[in-house]
């Protein structure tokens, strides 16, 4: 290892990534901007980009059951962090992909972190991708995460993505962007808890280009004090395609939580559904777990725990 | 009747507003921008706007099972009509306004009727609001219809509207926006079919202002040959009120359809909830209804109007 690891670090890591110590395989550890240790395997090669900050990550084709993290943990007060990861998989490769951001901030100047991931799917690879978002720290300083997603899926690949937004992101805006080839299948849930004056911005953009391709949008929020959420998501059929979204969100307090998502049809044949429902936790829910002996408070705890997991 | 009734005009009246003749009780009927007939009764008086083109409408009090019908028709080539017409509606009324605008032009210049309709409903009055739109003729110039409807609703008041566009627009930008209420209810139903190059823009904002409003939008259309729609639908609950947005649309052809629905809750006790639906005619209803006799083209106009009505 050529950057020692302190107590925060190891927490952040285990936060967002479910890490204890290095793991096995491919991986690339980034910390406030730095390169903390890499490695690279038979058939995943990680490699220094040479015109922007951040790596390249290139799986061969047919790669099977192997699992990459590149996770990175922002410490220093004050950090601007711009980092652009982009995958290439091959054909019929079959990957886990574990991502994510912890920043801890004590201090009072804000520390941000903007991950531009773009990930190439060759034809029927599939990917599952999996990214955490997460704050601490004392500080009164901002901790702001700005992810860009982009998504390039070749025929009959697939891709299933799970992003969620831990506590403590004082700020977000986040982008993400999917083209779809023939018969290509992304599913893509999204989980984002805001609190005390958090603001977070989603916008999404999918684009059902191939024939017989298809997306699911999950989102699930939950939104409590003075926090604030817009949603955006937009899914274009432009074929013989299915779309489907999905927005429910909890509102708590004085929260403010806008839904703005849009389905747009360009083919008699596309077939674009979307649901989204705002409001609070129903009191019955609260009260049958009550009666088994929680208090209020753990009742409510419980039933978020269970929405957002 | 101070203007002569073509075969044309009583055609569109019988279109727009089921009107054969004159009715009973308070009506005006415009054509071509002029007053063609008026009638006032005991309870709803109808006057000459003294600032802008249009009528004002005053219902008193406590008026019940009374029907107005102010119904438009058009049919100059060239004649761009504008016309405020404004409902002033008592408390604890209960009436009907059958509203509605026909086109007929045979030319090659465009027709255009903007009808900016505003009303303001008393304590617990309820009103029930029918409005057709319709074009026809074998010229080449448009047939324009941009209406605004405002609605204001007091306390314990009701509406039901019911907003139809039936064959023949070739374009229309429709803006609807409502403020609710204590216990204010509103049910807003929209029925749009475009065919053809036409097009069609629905914008609404819904305002839930007062603790227990309710509002449900329902929103159905058919987009035909190459005709484009687009819907807007905003409901925002600012307190303790429901809303339900439901916007479904049967694309057909090379027809595009864009649905942006959206729904903000600035409070822990507003519920809303969205759903919308983009798809072509389900193949197994038209087998289904062809097992019967009916010819694949007759069967897809018998589910049609069946989702329209």
């Amino acid at each position: 290892m050529t950057v020692d690891l302190s107590p925060i670090d190891e927490n952040l890591l285990a936060e967002i990534a479910n890490m204890h110590g290095m793991p096995k395989g491919a991986f690339n550890v980034r910390k406030d901007g730095e390169l903390v240790e890499r490695h690279s395997s038979a058939y995943i090669d990680i490699s220094t980009k040479t015109d922007n900050p951040g790596i390249d990550i290139r799986i061969a084709d047919g790669t099977k059951g192997e699992t990459v993290y590149i996770p990175v943990i922002v410490t220093k007060s004050g950090l601007k962090d711009v980092v652009y990861n982009t995958f290439y998989v091959g054909e019929n490769c079959d990957i886990t992909i574990i991502a994510g951001c912890g920043i801890h901030n004590d201090s009072h100047d804000a520390s941000e972190h903007d991950g531009i991931h773009s990930f190439y799917l060759g034809k029927n690879s599939r990917v599952r991708y999996v990214e955490k978002h997460y704050g601490e720290g004392d500080g009164s300083g901002e901790r702001i995460l700005n992810p860009t997603t982009n998504v390039y899926m070749e025929e009959g690949s697939s891709c299933e993505m799970e992003m969620v937004q831990l506590r403590g992101v004082t700020s977000t805006v986040r982008d993400t962007n999917a083209e779809l080839g023939a018969n290509a299948k992304l599913v893509l849930t999204e989980k984002l808890l805001t609190h005390g004056n958090q603001t977070a911005i989603s916008n999404m953009k999918v684009e059902l280009k191939g024939e017989g391709s298809s997306v699911q949008v999950i989102s699930r929020s939950v939104a409590q004090d003075d926090s604030v959420q817009v949603f955006n998501p937009l899914v274009i059929g432009e074929c013989a395609c299915r779309g489907h979204v999905q927005c429910d969100a909890i509102i708590m307090g004085n929260a403010k939580v806008k839904a703005i998502p849009g389905i747009e049809a360009a083919s008699e044949d596309a077939m674009l559904v979307h649901e989204a429902a705002i409001g609070k936790i129903a009191g019955d829910q609260i009260v049958k777990l009550m009666t088994l002996g929680l208090t209020e408070e753990e009742a409510e705890a419980e039933i978020l725990d269970d929405f957002l997991s």
